[in-house]
């Protein structure tokens, strides 16, 4: 790694992992660490990217096909990169982004089937050589999951889901994390929120420390 | 040909050719020949499409990437297909479409300068095989469409473009024709409106024609 570059790091997970917690987590060690960040989140980012992100959720009578909702997803990548996550990086501010491509493998292509191929070929089109630097995997068994994620309140059109769908998800992400491990930091996120957090501090100090 | 099969005929060119009028003149054509249509617009076409098509043209203050562009094209083209045009087809229905992918490379390709290998790379991507049978080109030059254009009222977000973008889509659409005799038939769409559709009428009693 390029000592001086700005970091990509990004946090995956399915649903009821505690994304949102544990991306407060960072932000404060990030702070703590007066690394110079923004945090953002997939897919939306950017006010033409959350308008791309509000017609995905929405629950709709229409089907959404899977090539649209493949390529409404790259739009949105596609926005938030040239907008938002490489002019940061540009900057030399580290970019900590809720969900990418990751998820884009994990929940339409493991879970909704779609050709991983076409996945593939999507992400070089939008993000040609760029990649995430590092990427914390918040893993949780998928009823765990969903049992926190329905504390929330009313399921959108990926809540809505079934438990197959999800279970495919959670195994695509775990694939992944074996088939990278140099990116990907595995982190069990059904134990306490101090050991979690614990997890993830001992994961970023190390990061940080093969960098400077 | 195969003449059982329904064709798929979409209808092209710049601002203010007379698209909208000479749609209606083909649907009556159509409807004297007895043959069974759907019509249809791009981008749009579905509640979805739409909702896409109006994230596209609408002024904003941020930035829209062209990648962000392109990709919202062929979402919407995507969900267009996959709903309405392939299903359509399917039954033995025509296709009828006021813009189709050819208006991606004109706009998006010639106008914007985005590499025409990405646009062919989502034009597999999205349509297979899948290709007009016949393209009706409306051609006219820049000036007058946009002189009957801004009779229509206020612009919009492509509509706000400057004359070199106009002239850069004209230019590919007239290529585009040259190139792909068997697909395009060029209509002088400056002349009186009577000729214009005498013109059209002629090119689809032709291509009926030779299926036939």
């Amino acid at each position: 790694m390029n000592s001086k570059s700005a970091k990509f790091i990004t946090i995956e997970g399915g649903e009821g992992v505690g994304k949102s917690t544990n991306m407060a987590f960072i932000c404060e060690w990030l702070d703590n660490h007066n690394i110079s960040y923004i945090a953002t989140r997939e897919p939306g980012g950017t006010p033409l990217a959350e308008e791309i992100r509000a017609l995905l959720v929405a629950p709709r009578a229409e089907r959404v096909g899977e090539d649209t909702e493949l390529l409404l997803m790259f739009a949105a990548r596609a926005q938030h990169l040239s907008e938002v996550i490489l002019p940061a990086l540009r900057r030399g501010q580290w970019v900590l982004c809720d969900r990418f491509t990751d998820a884009t493998y994990a929940y339409q292509g493991a879970g909704r089937g779609i050709d991983k191929g076409k996945i593939a070929q999507l992400e070089n089109l939008v993000q040609g050589e760029l990649r995430p630097d590092l990427t914390l995997l918040l893993d949780i068994s998928v009823e765990q999951g969903l049992a926190r994620a329905r504390e929330r309140g009313e399921p959108d059109r990926f809540e809505q889901e079934a438990l197959v769908f999800f279970n495919a998800v959670r195994d695509c992400y775990l694939q992944r994390a074996r088939q990278e491990p140099h990116r990907y930091r595995l982190i069990d996120a059904s134990l306490p929120l101090i050991d979690v957090q614990n997890s993830m501090a001992m994961h970023l100090m190390t990061f940080l420390g093969s960098d400077v």
